[in-house]
């Protein structure tokens, strides 16, 4: 039946990565690649509590269909907390509930992307949001990401010379998959270029809150004048993944629109989670757990720049991320990491990483690959990275002269 | 920012319908217009516990993320339940599950539609789909439905006058909204059009099982030759529609690409709900549990019947479901029933419905509406349709002469 199937999908074809992945399902392997969270954090019992708490409270009602937009004292909840942790006033109009931060990437990009229409994202950037935003085909402008975050210089001669642009995607906090953090400085350039340039930004900050050094930076949204960027998060990173619930912040026309979407879409979010998340917040200390779960990811961080600075060639570099789920790495120019994935690095050093192209728009860059340390053991992290640096170690000594083409 | 926005939002305004239901919260009230099943028939008991067993069981790593097809135990459960309750043979590989329905609907319509493909919907259809299908911008076909399900005389007509025509969209079983049933005859001659013209069919059947007189039909998968029927059902009618849960059956080759489409939407659905289901299926037994629904949607369905053979005016027509959630009014032809709940049904006799006009792809046909009686207790399905019927033979009698555009 694929004769019948839209472009879109048609278009996008990932199998390649997909198939490297499924041959490194072996228990072996240590997987740097997922992006997930350490299991050992969640405060399973006091969800499980949480639940039947919502349940008690609310009795059968809490089992009907209820608001697109989402619980009400939830996003009071996260509108309160838009104002503490992130320099942003909202009220709960302006908060929409969405299945995670996925959907919502998702949701803006159907709100705003005609087929063609063109749209600015980092390089690197998240593969996630890439895939949400290949289904609607747009046109895409790379803007690279350094130690300060998105270049504004090149995004300015980029929306010069691209008038047509209407969307800038951004990971501002502990960037995916570089872990780099925009300034200040930067952010507002950033606002006053979508001001004088028509053009939304999207920021998509789910990362915000695990910090393990320095000071926070408010969010981009906290200089926005003309309520043009919408603030996505979520209770993924902070939480759990499974409950599969984020959040956007928008001014209230594109909050209406996106609403409407919404529905279309999967009518609203499941009414029992999200009873069970306010109830979490209003019994829990949810700014301890977090101090608690940055404690731990500290430790692993260190563990892993530890383990890079002693196991890793000197030809090769990697970013020094101050929160965040993730370190960057980039080869020498001329060595691309999908390959050597594939051919050298899960058959030999059964270690599994992901490769530059898969986070670039243009699927030009190949030199670098994105490690994740959050969801393993100091152990693991510490003896994954040293079969990584001995692979690299002999794979480089024969490579071509180092020479960076993408670089911190 | 509307200025940004879309051409798939700008082009899909609903606002006149969002503005007469905005205006109909009021205690007094009396709403036909929802699609809500009766709250006190939610298991809430059996859920809670349900919930707190899966999260016992599976401890830590149910919070974590997990396969975006969903869980597999899940997926096994209702691929046995396919082939007892529907004939259709599947394993649990062709079983995804969705957030809800409404998500399988968005998942189809993504995978196979560009803008200006061509689809059949039936006239009238369930408005969610069309607010789905709506975001694709596809090029619809209307098929009449009558009392035996979809007119497959004029569906052959308008394939053959339409060899573009990608997808037919279909309610077979106690049709959203007129409440009646495709006949067996009926589904074997749309699989063979199907397969003449090389169309996929989309069988969305989330009442089945809830059949309060009769026999049940096969569903239209059962007679599926060449893997071209999408299956999708959900447990929002019969469990809980806040739960969010439901589920596409498909051939491989559509089951992949699926996947590939959920996990660029929003990674996975919850795997905290699906476990709790999961749990649910596991320790009760739902088919006693639908059985009680179906004894108590039955005295809901005969009680709007009776209050319409009594109330209403004999120039108006209605359908006599044998299950599901609603029965379809049509009136005289010249009467516009969105109107008329604007301008006197709301303001005087304080009852709610869904228009017409907003259940055909075409907008075009406007004297009818549809009514839901799961939601109310007899008292008020009998008020109701009394207050109702007392508007109608008041705005009838001064109508033009009775001839039906539509009807059954």
């Amino acid at each position: 039946m694929k004769n019948l199937f839209a472009e879109r999908v048609l278009r996008n074809d990932t199998s390649d990565l997909n198939e490297i992945f499924k041959n490194s399902r072996n228990p072996e392997n240590i997987s740097f690649a997922g992006g997930f969270p350490d299991k050992q954090l969640f405060p399973t019992q006091a969800l499980k509590a949480a639940y039947a708490r919502a349940i008690d409270q609310a009795g059968p009602a809490i089992f009907q269909y209820a608001s697109t937009q989402g619980l009400l004292s939830l996003r009071q909840k996260i509108a309160d907390r838009m104002a503490t942790h992130a320099g942003v006033q909202a009220t709960a109009a302006n908060v929409m509930l969405t299945q995670g931060g996925q959907q919502a990437i998702d949701l803006v990009a159907k709100l705003f992307l005609n087929r063609s229409d063109a749209m600015v994202v980092e390089g690197p950037t998240y593969m996630g949001a890439l895939a949400a935003f290949d289904t609607y085909e747009p046109t895409y402008y790379e803007v690279p990401v350094d130690k300060h975050g998105m270049d504004t210089d090149r995004l300015r001669t980029t929306l010069a010379a691209h008038p047509e642009i209407k969307l800038i995607y951004t990971v501002p906090d502990f960037h995916n998959p570089t872990g780099t953090t925009m300034s200040a400085k930067r952010r507002q350039t950033l606002v006053a270029l979508a001001n004088q340039y028509n053009v939304m930004i999207l920021e998509d900050s789910p990362y915000r809150d695990l910090r393990y050094s320095g000071k926070a930076v408010p969010a981009i949204k906290h200089y926005d004048t003309e309520g043009r960027v919408i603030f996505i998060s979520s209770f993924s990173k902070i939480l759990s993944p499974a409950l599969r619930t984020g959040w956007i912040v928008a001014a209230t026309p594109v909050m209406d629109a996106l609403v409407g979407l919404k529905s279309a879409i999967d009518v609203q979010s499941p009414n029992v989670t999200l009873a069970a998340i306010d109830q979490y917040l209003a019994t829990n200390d949810i700014d301890a757990h977090i101090a608690t779960i940055n404690q731990q990811y500290r430790v692993k961080r260190d563990a892993m720049l530890r383990a890079l600075d002693r196991y890793f060639p000197s030809t090769v570099n990697y970013t020094r991320p101050a929160g965040g789920f993730f370190i960057w790495v980039t080869l020498p120019a001329g060595i691309d990491a999908q390959a050597l994935l594939r051919d050298v690095v899960l058959p030999q050093a059964h270690v599994a990483y992901v490769p530059a192209s898969c986070q670039f728009a243009s699927r030009q860059v190949k030199n670098g690959f994105r490690l994740n340390y959050t969801s393993l053991s100091t152990a693991d992290i510490t003896s994954g990275v040293q079969r990584l640096g001995r692979i690299l170690q002999t794979q480089l000594a024969v490579a071509p002269q180092p020479k960076l083409s993408f670089q911190f």
